[in-house]
């Protein structure tokens, strides 16, 4: 049997074909980007697949729709609609569950459209062994986000086409990661990942809120794993004068786990491959080979 | 007959029915805002439909695929496609045509998707008496695009969501329109209009480039139908303590026209409805009545 490279499944009609056209012409997820997201890692074993922090991914879906002031489905159709997709998915080890959910049509009534998809991913075993990254200008200050709800700070919209745009400059400058600053300086998150760095022995990331920052599902529970093992943790600040002082810096993300960043800018950064393996094992990924 | 709220023509496929599903599930136009739009007004008379500017609005979104890297339709294949929809168009006399263009499918090879609608647009004669607005921080400096091309300024992407929150949270504020203004105080754009003032006999918009501003077609059509009239004109930036000296301020935009902003962040501002309508006339809009 060929194994399934995608899977998609809608909310009120289960398991469709992937090829399947789904949305409107007019849709506002695809005229105006006004809609949310929220991606998960699957994984498959013995027992079947499974979703990696489902819960605490549907948390921030929620808060994301919330943000938006669009209602759709509650956890529970969510977690009905993934135990659906799951019982269908025949692809590969590993794969990535991608939650969607846009406001519906803009010229006539209508209600959301809430969908999911599973898809393959690439093999990032590479990437798990340390990535070069280039830091670029996201335009606003570090504390632009403060009291400025309609910047969707820490809201994870369909509107990523800077982020997008971010991942092709690093790529024309021959980088594998992008990691936005702040105009006054300040490393933010990756296009598609938060910033985890280690520094006076604690584990750090980048302050949500003002920063404008989506918090980080996979960094919170390296947190918690990492306070079970008596290692501190907390938000701070980082310049990116002082990345250079960091005992590590990562890009941590749910699909692809703990990236280690091994230089920035041109800069080489300290990297011990073995605590990158314990952390990359707190959150379930493999050790580095 | 009953007039037709909606058509949709898709490139490659000409005009067929509005409410059929198009874009898949995993088009990066939907799953990232990745791919670009353009908005031109459409009127029909005794001659039928025509499109406003239509050269100079394929001209702007060919700009905007440029700058994202896609390689849509020439503009022989747009005006082609355009011509087959007004043919087809039997709706109300005002009408928007929206261009989209999106990268394709995230996970699978596939080309850009390309097409376009055209929508009734309700009654804007109000918003043409005059609008009230409220300024929202944009985040970015004025001189934020600066050597940043993976910020889009200027670019028409389908990453609108700030945009939508920023209209939303004007009308929880009570008033009609909301302007972006720069972190230090610049007034930009609003969320799908471009800025017009009058200041030292002179008709002015805010500059492109370093400050993200979209050119407007609409402003730039009224400059060329001023300079005609001998009325001079050009960009310059405008604080946002200084629009109590202007002669008037406007909101201009393809569909509705050039809405007078009467009040702003509560403060009355001049207006001469013989202005406005000398500049709604220079670019086909009725006069104020």
């Amino acid at each position: 049997m060929t194994p399934t490279p995608q899977l998609l499944a809608v909310l009120g009609r289960g398991v469709v074909p992937v090829e399947f056209p789904l949305l409107s012409a007019d849709d506002l997820g695809v005229t105006r980007g006004d809609g949310c997201f929220d991606a998960a890692r699957v994984t498959s074993g013995p027992d079947g697949p499974r979703v990696h922090y489902l819960a605490e991914h549907l948390a921030r879906l929620q808060r994301s729709a919330d943000a938006l002031g669009i209602d759709g489905p509650d956890t529970g159709e969510w977690e009905a609609l993934v135990g659906e997709a799951l019982q269908a998915w025949t692809g590969s080890a590993e794969a990535v569950c991608k939650f969607v959910l846009t406001r519906g049509l803009e010229s006539r009534p209508s209600s959301p459209v809430a969908y999911l998809t599973i898809t393959t991913t690439p093999d990032a075993a590479r990437v798990r062994r340390g990535v070069s990254a280039v830091s670029l200008d996201r335009g606003y200050r570090s504390d632009a986000f403060t009291d400025a709800p309609w910047l969707l700070g820490g809201v994870k919209t369909l509107a990523y086409a800077v982020n997008v745009a971010a991942r092709r400059e690093a790529s024309a400058r021959g980088v594998d990661e992008a990691i936005f600053r702040s105009s006054d300086g300040y490393l933010l998150e990756g296009p598609t990942a938060g910033v985890l760095f280690a520094c006076d022995d604690q584990l750090w990331t980048i302050p949500f809120g003002p920063t404008g920052v989506l918090p980080s599902v996979t960094i919170a529970a390296l947190f918690t794993a990492a306070g079970s093992n008596g290692v501190g943790s907390g938000q701070r600040m980082l310049h990116g004068d002082e990345v250079g002082d960091c005992d590590g810096l990562w890009l941590v993300s749910a699909i692809r786990g703990v990236l280690p960043v091994v230089s920035l800018d041109g800069q080489r950064l300290r990297h011990d491959p073995e605590v990158t393996s314990v952390l990359a094992n707190a959150v379930g990924f493999p050790s580095i080979t």
